[in-house]
């Protein structure tokens, strides 16, 4: 617990105001995206850089936890008070300062919501890609703590290569600027790509100078079926051979299509064993011949069924089929663990193979669905949270599904980041060495572990 | 120096043969592609990390530092002995470790040559993008070390953004793998992007796991000529205003131009003060197009000169332009320092025109050229070093010319890295609490300090 006389201290600083204490305003900052929940000492909202700084450098000499949190959309529990402490609330720090659109940089506070840049900077025909599932919801601060990634990944790459530059307050207070505003730079070591991904543990952003590219003038969207994951990501290796990078390539498993199946539009085979998504993206002439070749290495690679949107009405609902999932898969089990592990992208059959045997083994439903271009899978274990037999096996599950990512080459985490609902299973990716260099840079930040502790090691 | 003995143990470490302690042999280990020059005490060739492993442990308990070493092509004295010491030369870790063509990524050892890495991928229909001018010679691991930019990185980025994981013994001897092997990954601090442009100074780079992309299947190389500066960079931004993202936007001023035009096998205008070299990639259609399109751009923006290669030899020629740039600049004088600084891409023309004041007052020539898609041109401070006036002129020249890039909100190097040329410059780009958070970063890395001391930091 914060005492007394310290959060008398915090609301000097950002003024009353600005800081909640009262438990019943406490509780929407207590959980987050995954079914978790802490409840914080305090939330603060500060305006500025300075006021952050003030805090953190109180915190270092009264000893409590500064949590930083945007959104609160995190899947790992990354802005999750696990020790109590304050919580900084970034809402206040959701100024867009600038877009510069000869330069191709937009400069923004960590608070601006995703979408509400993007449609600002397209509005101007420059285009700013990551776009995690949240974007309507989540701010760019959240986004760069975790490396969000998103469905164009494939195309576009991640956050991380979006982001030039950063202004940060370090744990100890000091403000500092790191990385460029141009498109290079290589002064000294990379603390731009170091705090990228961080999870809110080494610096809280307060603003980030973003790389934008030109807006592709057009896209079109794709749907197909195939009879087994094999096939599917057989065609997904194969338009890439040839040439085409397509923005997007999303894929189902048979246990998500027959899920989604009854909730959309249009009719898809019985006999579907996965379904792609895909979508390209530029140039008008280079959309259509891209999106020829995609249409003829589908067919020679044996989709079942095959369909081009020919508008946007018939490209939103294609994309209902994904975006119906998350919701349909519930009718399922009513509750989930969902990972979102990385495979080789070639291993992905071996994969979907694996996770078939895991459900049958502990008589889960299993779905899976995600970024097949990436080799990034979301995997959700179905479950029933009133039904202890249920909730006692998800930790082996969650356990073997891991050790098959590993022994496949693969990463227990695309773009989710570890917080704590993956610190126990750290360990089985990283290794001791490792961790331990990790936490040494830690402690060079963050040297009395004031900032978001308990996260990512275990 | 290193004492007899400890020799006689890096001796059985590697083998006999593997040691070199003549000073007869060392002298070609004693310089890179400045003008610099440090005698190292010995230079070993280990064959695998765990040779390379035992000699760090071997460092830390006897206290003699440890030089990584490429090709030696390095344009800021990165692998300089500053301090004498052990070279650690990577030749022999020079293997292909496997092309993956289906999961488009490879694996190589950090003596591999660039250019031998991107001819063995190419022919297997992929696509290794950083192409820094040395390509020829300088090595992977030395393109990590200092994240290697290069002509394509307007379109295609630089080295970080295609080092997906790697295999490192750090300075205190523990061989670990960073990163992953999938496109997607965010477990833990990104050690892989803070080792890469860490200049040999946190970690020793035994394997690199490496992005590729599809090879684009053509390209179109076009030259135009402007009156000035302005309307060149002016053409810059509105060919990427037009959604055109060349492969290479190349700048020459003035003084490179005249410079150049005796050595070239074409004319180009009496007039021209500005002159950009432009090449788009990619499939046909495509680069048809946007070649169109490129050219109607320049031609808008008031180029009094276009010409575009109809093939492979015409391109040839064009980049010959380019290719003799360096060589004819010495005319001028017969000494140069080169800086690679970057400045906001519309900041160009009062960039160069700086320069023209600049060389005026000082009564040097300095001719600038580079990637103007990027805003990184290389200034070229041209002088006679056995006249003492002119070298005594350097420094005020730099420190000007950095002040200058500073206030136009760029940095001092956009690809060269800092090593010891620029070190003392750094406090003018980098705050006092950042340097000190980088100090606190290599030291948990390199307690005792003993891998490639003396750079980066003033």
């Amino acid at each position: 617990m914060i005492p007394e006389a310290t959060l008398e201290k915090i609301s000097r600083i950002v003024g009353a105001k600005s800081l909640v204490t009262r438990p019943e305003d406490l509780v929407e900052f207590a959980s987050d995206a995954t079914s978790l929940a802490y409840m914080p000492d305090a939330v603060a909202f500060p305006k500025n850089s300075e006021e952050i700084s003030e805090i953190l450098q109180l915190a270092n000499r009264e000893f409590f936890p500064v949590i930083p949190r945007g959104a609160g959309s995190g899947k790992s529990g990354g802005a999750l008070p696990v020790r109590g402490g304050l919580i900084l609330a970034m809402d206040r720090l959701n100024r867009i300062l600038g877009i510069d659109h000869r330069n191709f940089i937009a400069k923004v506070e960590p608070g601006v919501i995703t979408s509400h840049l993007q449609e600002k900077v397209e509005k101007r025909g420059l285009f700013y890609p990551p776009d995690p599932a949240s974007l309507k919801i989540s701010t760019i601060g959240g986004n760069v703590a975790e490396c969000a990634g998103g469905l164009r990944a494939v195309k576009y790459g991640v956050t991380r290569d979006y982001v030039l530059g950063l202004k940060v307050v370090l744990p100890t207070g000091e403000i500092i600027q790191t990385g460029v505003d141009t498109s290079k730079g290589v002064v000294g070591y990379d603390l731009t790509r170091l705090i990228v991904g961080s999870e809110g543990t080494l610096a809280v952003v307060t603003a980030a100078t973003l790389r934008l590219i030109p807006l592709p003038a057009t896209k079109k969207t794709m749907l197909a079926c195939f009879e087994n994951t094999s096939l599917a990501v057989k065609t997904v290796t194969e338009i890439l051979l040839s040439k085409v990078v397509p923005t997007t390539m999303e894929f189902m498993d048979r246990l998500s299509v027959e899920t989604v199946r009854d909730k959309i539009h249009f009719s898809i085979p019985k006999n579907t064993g996965a379904l792609l998504l895909l979508e390209v993206d530029g140039d008008e002439v280079l959309t259509r011949s891209e999106a020829l070749k995609v249409r003829e290495t589908c067919m020679r690679c044996g989709a079942i069924h095959f369909e081009a949107a020919s508008n946007e009405e018939g490209a939103e609902m294609l994309w209902e089929t994904r975006r119906e999932l998350s919701e349909a898969l519930m009718a399922l089990k009513p509750n989930k663990v969902s990972e979102d592990i990385v495979v080789p992208r070639t291993r992905l059959p071996d994969m979907v193979a694996f996770l078939e045997q895991l459900g049958e083994k502990y008589a889960l439903p299993i779905p899976a669905f995600g970024h097949a271009g990436d080799g990034n899978i979301h995997v959700n274990i179905m479950f029933d949270k009133t039904n202890p037999e249920e909730v006692e096996k998800i930790d082996a599950v969650v356990k073997e599904l891991f050790e098959e990512v590993i022994g496949m080459g693969g990463t227990i985490s695309g773009e989710h980041g570890i917080g704590i609902t993956k610190s126990p299973f750290i360990g089985m990716e990283l290794s001791g060495p490792t961790l331990a260099l990790m936490s040494r840079l830690k402690k060079a930040f963050d040297p009395n572990g004031v900032l978001n502790p308990g996260k990512i090691f275990p």
